[in-house]
């Protein structure tokens, strides 16, 4: 959470020359999204987000971005806007970085989500998945299962069992085991792939802004349900498994979009490599993060139990009530 | 520029409730103040700052801050007020911090402002200046005269000296030639004493904020205009001193406040004296930034060149256009 790129309200009200969206009134850096630089715009009209793209972001990727919230946008989910400029466009460029303006959304992102609340995100997560039915553009998940292997082998066996003894071993472990169990037959779409409490906005118990889709991707639908699911269903502070949260987010999702049998048998096996896609890139993250970095480090750990979570049969037992 | 202290959107709620200022609606961390952590929140009524003060902050200080800001928005001032509770309660707690909850400003600051906007810069600091003179409350300027030379000691010398070489045995000389000259028998009042630009608020040439009063002290009140001075006077980008935009501030302050014959004669002193506070705390910082600090450091050096700028004949008798 950071912000990487100086913008000046000297440069600011250049950018926003070319929108027809008034003056600009106040400029504030905001501590949002790990892979960009975020400032909350206001104007004499209206309050928005101005998104500097950092490496991390490829900017072929932006139109997947862009086309898929127009559509969601106009199907009646709660997504931000991006905003053309008075010629049409929408993606523009600040201080060298590729750049957009979007929509503010008012709403709050939770830190211990109520079983109401978890009800809602999966009403809307299965809201989502129907609106995406006739999304046609692909873009391929670069840190889904195709990717694992490689992402694990870029990573020094050292620095990574530095964090855990006998850690780089068990991620082989996993990775064999999924790539021999994936269920690749399940369906696929476009998928938010990382639908944390943080990319949620609320208010009360309604979803009012599912945000920060640039991990957007196409794979297993029910993928994301998992991503979710793994995100939302432990206690912040100890970790623990959370079933009536569990319990409700798989009502709403089964209210809104269905879950069939195929995805329940598989379902464990999607939280697993949920869990493995997060605690693979937090290990990179804690062994590359350099000193005097802006971002804070987020424990790999967390995530290496929660696939134990997802392992153990007992507990798969329990997941859809059984 | 960081958020150290996290607040959580249910910890906000929490805190809110105390207080006659709507449901919350949004809560954004923010990239402003180097000493503190700042949100800033939406209510169904308004926007508002929340400050957590760290451990940089006294807490025994806030409230001469918070009578200071108090009794400049009774004078007119576009400062900030702190926001009572329900019980008319100002300074509150959260997640272990000192808080308060302070008023929306709007405005941008500026990095490359021009003579208008310097000139609007000196009026206003006149205006505070002419207000606090009623003001009782006193507060020791701990990094002023005679701080320097213990906060000097508290440095090593070999790092000090990695930045420049010399630079220790610099800082020791005009600690020296400071004291000798310092012009002490000037009038004394509140003060600012950190009026860059990145703590004044403007939409278009006017002041519609000034804010960040967590240096403010009582000082010799010439002192708070050698500070602005030194903080607005040179370009951003390559340091050069700026003929105009020195005019036109002091032109401004002239006209709300005055300059008599002694502030002229003492200014450059006031001036070095200014240079040298950022140069120490600056080279200090330096220092002593932990790897991985949140906190990007600032160039010491940029202050030392300031320094000799202020310390030139030449430069001195075309301050006031002599």
């Amino acid at each position: 959470m950071a912000v990487y790129t100086h913008v000046s309200a000297e440069d600011a009200a250049v950018f926003l020359a070319d929108y027809d969206v008034g003056e600009l009134r106040a400029l504030k850096g905001i501590a949002e999204g790990v892979e960009n630089s975020n400032y909350l715009l206001e104007t004499s009209q209206s309050q928005f987000i101005l998104t500097l793209y950092e490496s991390r972001v490829d900017a072929d990727d932006l139109p997947f971005f862009h086309d898929l919230l127009g559509h969601l946008h106009k199907a009646k989910l709660p997504v931000p806007r991006f905003i053309d400029d008075k010629e049409g466009r929408w993606l523009k460029k600040i201080n060298g970085r590729h750049a957009c303006l979007i929509e503010f959304l008012s709403g709050l992102s939770l830190s211990e989500p109520t079983p109401e609340q978890a009800r809602s995100v999966g009403i809307s997560l299965g809201q989502m998945h129907k609106a995406v039915a006739d999304f046609k553009p692909v873009r391929a998940n670069a840190l889904g299962i195709n990717g694992w292997r490689s992402f694990l082998d870029s990573m020094d066996a050292d620095q990574t069992n530095q964090i855990q003894a006998g850690l780089y071993n068990r991620l082989i472990a996993e990775i064999d085991y999924l790539e021999a169990y994936w269920p690749r037959h399940l369906p696929v779409s476009a998928i938010h792939s990382d639908l944390f409490p943080d990319n949620v906005l609320m208010l009360g118990n309604d979803v009012t802004g599912l945000i920060d889709f640039y991990f957007a991707c196409t794979d297993i639908t029910g993928y994301d349900l998992a991503v979710t699911h793994s995100a939302w269903c432990f206690d912040a502070e100890n970790n623990h498994f959370r079933e009536d949260v569990s319990d409700a987010l798989f009502q709403g999702y089964q209210e809104s979009f269905g879950m069939d049998g195929a995805l329940q048998t598989a379902f464990p096996i999607l939280a697993r490599g949920s869990c493995l896609r997060f605690l693979l890139t937090r290990t990179f993250d804690w062994i590359n993060t350099p000193a005097g970095a802006l971002v804070t480090r987020k424990d790999p750990l967390v995530f290496l139990e929660r696939l134990d979570h997802y392992s153990f049969d007992a507990n798969i037992a329990r997941l859809f009530g059984a």
